[in-house]
Parts: C-alpha cells; structure tokens; sequence
C-alpha cells in the first residue's frame, strides 16, 4: 500500500480560526488577521477540537493518492460520502498480471499463502483467456479496423473482468473535508474496523499528522476522547489502543 | 438479478405539488390542499419535470431491495452518494458456493463460458480451503470454546473472501429520494453505462413506473430530454433508445 | 407556530430492521421477513440506536409542514444540509400585513412590547409605501399591460422585502431522514440552542414520538444519552432537561 | 459587497488532470505525471468540461470571504447545500447601527429611497430601545456580576435582533468545491436570479477567474452552453447575456 498526500489547503489552521472568529465577532476578517498571532490559532483550533464545533473544519481538505489497496477496501472506502474520488476504472483499463493484496494473516500461514497465490494465478490466466476467447468471436470471418478492435477488446474487458479477485490492487485519489476527514479516521483507526482499510486510514492520519500536527492531535479512534463508543462489542483493548495513537505510530 | 420496490412514499405526487405550491402562493397548506385536485398535481408535476424545478422532488423517496446483482456492480452503484445503503456484509457471512453473476457476451460464448464457470468453481474452494487453513492454525493445541470459534471463523472468512471473485453475488436495500433517482436513471439506464448496473436501472425505472407512471414519464438517458450528452462519445442509436423509453420496455 | 407531519415511511421501524438484518445474515429479504416479529424489530431498533449503527436509520424519512416561524429561525433550519425544503418566497408572494413571531421576552416585558409592535407596523408600512414608490415609477406616463404590471409588481415586492423583519413569519416544508432528523434533535433541543429553533425542534419531536415512539424514545439533547457535549458551556441544567425530555414533554 | 478569494486549491487544474487520467490508464500517479506537460493538462479540463464529466473537478476547492451582503442574500445562499459556511452571528454580536444593503432600484428613487432609510434608522433605534428594555427589566433591583451582566446582554441581542430588516449586512465564509461552484455560477448569474445574489455570483466569478482563466472558461449561466434552460420563462436576452459573459464582464 502506498499513501502519498497529493494536495492539501495550505494555511488551514489559519483558516479554521478565522471562520470560528467571524461568527462570533463584530470585526470584519481584515480586523480578525490583525490578531491572529500563531499562539492564537492554536488555542482556537483546539478549543473548537475539544468542543466538538465541527463546522470551521470543512473549510479545509487534503487530497490522497493511494496505490494498492484491493477493491475489498475502495469498495468500503467510498461508502464514505461527503468525500470525492477518482479511481481506476477495470472497464477501461486491460490488468494483465494484476498486482494483488495478500491478507497478512494468509501471508504467514504456508498453506493458505499457496492456496491463495494459486487462486490469484488461475484468476490471472481465466482473464486473459476469456478476453481472447471474446475477441476471436468477435472478429471471426471478419476485417476489423483498429478502431473497431479496440472497441471489442474494452467489450471484452469489461467483461472478463467479472473474474478478478477482491484482491485485485487499485488506485484512487480521495479528498475529503477536515471534518469529513476525522470522521473517517474516528470510524476506520478503530480496532474493530477491517484491517485493510484501518491500515489504509492510519497512513493517512500519518500524513496529515507530519504537515498539521495540532490540528490531527487527538484524531483516531473514539476511545482516544472517551469510553469506547462501541459498547458491548468493544475490544476490549483501549489501554494499547490510546497508547498507539498518543505515543506515535512509528514503532 | 431480482428487483423489489420496497417502499416509497406514499402520495407523493401531491407531496410535490404541494411543495411548489407553497413556495409561490400567499396560502398556507390547508388552502392548498382544498384547491389541488388530482388535474392540477398532474399539471405541476409535469410543469416541474419540464422546467427542471427538482427542489420539491426531493421530499419523495424510493427504496429499493437488489438481490443477484455482482459486487463489480454494487461498487459502481454505492458510489451515487445522495443515497442510503444497506449491504450484505462479505466479513461477517460465510458464503460456501455463493451465487453469482455471469455476463451475457460470456454465457453466449462457450469456450468463454467453460472458463468462467471453472474460474468460478476454484474461487468457491480456494475460499473453503483457505477458511479451513485458518482456522485450523488458530485451533491448533488449543481448546477453544463456541464463542472463541466464532471470533476465529469470522477473522477466517474476512480474509478469505479476498478471492472472491468480482461476479459474486451480493444483496442491498438502496434508498433515493425522487431527485437523485432521477438522476441515477439518467447517468446509469444510457447504453454507455456498463450492461449491469444499466439492467439494474431499467428494472428499478419500471418498477417506480408502475405505482408513478406520470412522474417517471420522461425518466431515462439525457438523450430522451434533448441532443445525446454524451457528445462525441454518444452510441449513435437515439433513435433506437428513444423508442425503447418512450414506447415501453417489455418487449 | 405550526407544526404538522405531513408524510412519512409507513412501517419504517420494520425496514430499519429489514437493512440492519441484510447486513449480518444470510438469508434474503423473504426469508428474513418471516423471521421478523414486532419484538424481534423493537430489539433490533434498540440495539442499532444504542450503538449508534446508525446507516440503517437514513431509509425512513419524515415531511413536515411548518407554518409560523420567523426568517430567523428559517435561516437557521435551512443550515442543516442533509435535508429537503421547499419555503415560501418573498421574492413571489407580495406580503401586505405580514404576519410575525414575537419573542416571549418581548412579549412579557411591556416596554419592549410597545416597542416591537411598532417597529413592526412601520415595517409593513415602509413595505407597502416602497411598493408604491416602485409602482409608480414604473407606470409614469406609460401604458402597461396587466402582464407588465405584474411583472412590474413582481420587481418591485422583490425589492421591497429588504425591509421585512427577521419576526416576520414564513411557511416551510421540509424532510429529513431519520439519521439526519435525530441530529436535528440532538443540536436544537439542546437549551443552548436558539429558543425558537428548540420550540421548533420540540414540536416536531412531539410529532413524530406519536407515530414511533420507540424510534424516538431517546432523541433529544445529547446529555440524555451521556455527558453534556458542550463541556464547560454547558447550560448546567442537566437534571431538568433529562426530566423534560424523559418524564414526557406535554407539562 | 466586498468579495475576496481567500484560499484555493494550488495547481487545482493539474490535480484534475491527474483525477481524470487515472481514471482510464493503467500507469499511477508517478507516471502520470512524468507526461503531464501543461498543454495536456489543458486539454483534459477542456475536454471533461465540455463532456460534463465533472467528479475530477470535485478535487479542487475555493474559499470566499464575503462582507456586505444582506441577510436577504445569506438566507438564499446558504441554501446551496454542497458547500460549507460560517457566517457572523447576530445572536451573539452586538449590531448597533448595523451596516445594509439598499437595491438599486430604491436607491435611485428618490421616495423610495427616502422611505428605506427612514426604515433601517428606526430599526436601529428599535433594536437598541430592546436591548436596554430587556437589560433593565434583567437588572431591577439586582446587583449582577459581569459575567451576569454579560449574559443577559446576550440574551436580550438575540431577541432584539427580530427587529433586524432583511438588508442587514452580514459577512459569511465560503467553501466551495469545484463541481458545486460551477453549479452555483449555474443557477445564480442567470438574469433571473435575484440581483443581489446574482452580483455576488459574478464578483466570485471574476476572482476565481483571475486564478484559474482556462477552468472558468465557460461558467456563468446554462445559456452560455445551450438553449435557456427556463424553457418559456427565459429573459429573452440571450445575446447580451452571452456577450457579457464572454466577452469579459469588466465593462
């Protein structure tokens, strides 16, 4: 999996204290500027953080490339909706040998590893064959123009594709609004989410962290700003779980 | 793929009219209500659909329940975000020989058609296999109880399923109010949509047809409405999807 | 104030159920609707609101129609976002002798009472002078049409308008789904909110604990459900609001 | 009416062009980028804006600082629901001789002008007649702390500004991303907007296009790509429209 962020809103603390001031003062924003020292901002971005007042947030947003996260994940990824995508499409775009996402824990276990990487093989194969298959109909008895191969060949394609594994690799470019963007790390850093996309959501969260610290300072799952939200289904492991997330992720 | 119009509202035609009546009238709704014969819901209605006034459309909403349709297509359907969804979970159901969708162009060609099923059949127990290679690592030189087994075949299964093919079969409940619909029905029932979601479409546009005839009149690809939106890339067959929309879908 | 549900999902609280089953099961709707006992959704509604598993709850939705509330309050509801309106325009519907919302303060204190009142006939007569004015000046020494008049009549209310009051009423209708709808009762009941969008929040949760009581059994201001969200802005009243909210709202 | 780009997405039209051609390429982002010369990247935004393939341009945002406009105008503007504000409080600020916004057309009648002016000062002396009414009635024969004090002067602003005229100014922060922003340029520059926020459209339009000439390109009205979308309640002036907005609306 790689996480790179692409694009994010420069001066967005600023911002955020900004908007919070002008709905609670007579200034106009020149006025605001004037005393917004840094200090300043960060006692406002926290305040607002602690409070729960959300809606300055979303004047900010941070656009993500990620490469090799298995459709399993994209599919759960844009369930997510106050956000926006761009993502690979298999219509349009011929995978031979696919890349793929092995679960880890199929990764450690030696028979599962060789069943799986042997499914992934056949997959592989039953693609590039029913496309073959698709095209010789196609062009049987017939003089097709380039034009009209590719046609049948991106037919053919988006057909075959029917075969591909959950475990196919894509690409996606995400970009989601502050508060959009802590609602997703709150939901999906959680323990009880899938590992792949709670993977996926803690290099994001690193990401973020390294270019606005304070803002993502206590961004994670809820247990990190009190009890477990998810009740009886806890698990049970809010100790390691505040400590991963308070005391840096690196180790 | 079976298609259930599940619920919806209930008078909601009148619901429309009322809405629009109520933006451009001194009256409240007690004096809207006693003029607003069945004649003039009509007229408003379609008065709004030709206009493109969609605001009121939105107080009117359909859900839907979708069974048979493949995970390729109900990623491409949850990325319509003014919309609610309900999905079969592939982390928490255990699907041994789970359905699944086989496309048309794949099922008329018989080589096709051999290697997809075979495709099939191997994801079928390669996923057994690999359930059954988890659990038996996590169950090794220990007595486990019910509860513990359970939490071992879920985390089996999560994995698992990460060679489950994009054809696997999957069930959604999808909710829409009238304005998304429209435009779902828009973007998806063109013959540039990919043939299953625009099944999916079609079958979901003749079952509002049926308790809506007047509202889901003009419902269908742009080109129904004016030139193909599609510009360069239009299919060329107007004429062909016109008669098709207009003149009724059952043949 | 007016407040009537004018629409809503009928057997919403089986549908939730019905999505929230589809998830975890197996089994199909059919099969799932045989099993599901008015009991068996009252727990299911109940567990889902206690986790606050919340997506199942966006497939119902609720129309209200409401009458009586200040452009202040308007300008308020119309911020939440996840939601439908359909509002009386000022802009088409000329308002001789509007009516308008005194707040109860203003109300009991006579001075300020005297006060008001009077801003606000001058208010209706500044409205009907600036109609003249306009009126007039668009007539000099021409020959309208009826249909020019309008349409100057129109420009000219438009205009006007500028002087109304925010007291002054407007009639509004608007859905939301349930999701949505009980973050709407969560922000305004609150006793920090605003007093006329809490006696509109209040009056529409009236409304819809007729037809769902248990859906609603524990909307309201989020220290029903936990600690005070406002922290140290909290109104302090915690007791009494639990009381008002739980004990039943009609005293 | 003072409108300022207060933020924006930097190289917002490459990201749009990465977006897209990572919809339909097998290659990431890397080298994707590595043949992305600026005249490619104007091509694509050319091209996906005249197919209307508009989820790219979702990547990209603005942010507006608006000072001056009426509340008449916020009301209608925060109904835009794909978009985030925050906007002066008058519940919690002080608004003694407020600023407003006076029409056009009163301002050049000299009676109606006459009447408006009359209007706002004795809403201002309402407003102030309120607050120290209610604050007295608060202090009778009480002996307040400041903070005492403090509250109640909150209490008695956010009655006393039911008095406020519609023409109240108000300053509001705006972020919109690219997508919706178009669509708001859609709807609001038509003549049939109402000129306040039809002005306010414009000024936006010409900040952003000073940033971003190639993407804003074609924006303003849907006459400027077609027929007058309002069917039989077009303003008939589709040749001057046109020619104002493409031929620069400096003059």
């Amino acid at each position: 999996m790689k996480v790179e962020l692409l694009n994010y809103t420069k001066d967005g603390d600023k911002l955020i204290a900004q908007a919070a001031k002008l709905c609670y003062s007579e200034a106009g924003l020149k006025e605001i500027n004037e005393n917004l020292s840094p200090e300043e901002v960060d006692r406002f971005v926290h305040m607002l953080t602690s409070l729960g007042h959300m809606s300055p947030m979303e004047h900010i947003s941070f656009s993500f490339y990620v490469e090799g996260i298995s459709r399993a994940c994209s599919h759960q990824l844009v369930r997510h909706r106050l956000a926006s995508y761009s993502q690979q499409s298999q219509r349009y775009v011929r995978l031979d040998d696919f890349d793929y996402v092995i679960p880890p824990a199929i990764e450690k276990n030696p028979r599962a590893r060789e069943v799986f990487i042997e499914a992934i093989k056949r997959d592989q194969e039953a693609y590039e064959d029913l496309v073959q298959a698709l095209m010789e109909e196609g062009m049987k008895d017939k003089n097709l123009t380039d034009k009209e191969k590719n046609a049948l060949e991106k037919r053919a394609i988006e057909d075959a594709r029917y075969v591909f594994p959950n475990a196919c690799a894509t690409k996606v470019m995400v970009t989601m609004n502050l508060r959009s963007l802590l609602h997703f790390f709150e939901m999906r850093t959680c323990l009880r989410a899938q590992w792949e996309i709670r993977n996926l959501a803690i290099e994001m969260l690193k990401e973020v962290k390294k270019v606005y610290p304070l803002l993502f300072q206590e961004a994670g799952p809820g247990c990190l700003r009190g009890p477990c939200p998810e009740g009886k289904m806890t698990c049970g492991k809010i100790k390691e779980v505040r400590a991963y997330f308070q005391g840096g992720q690196d180790d």
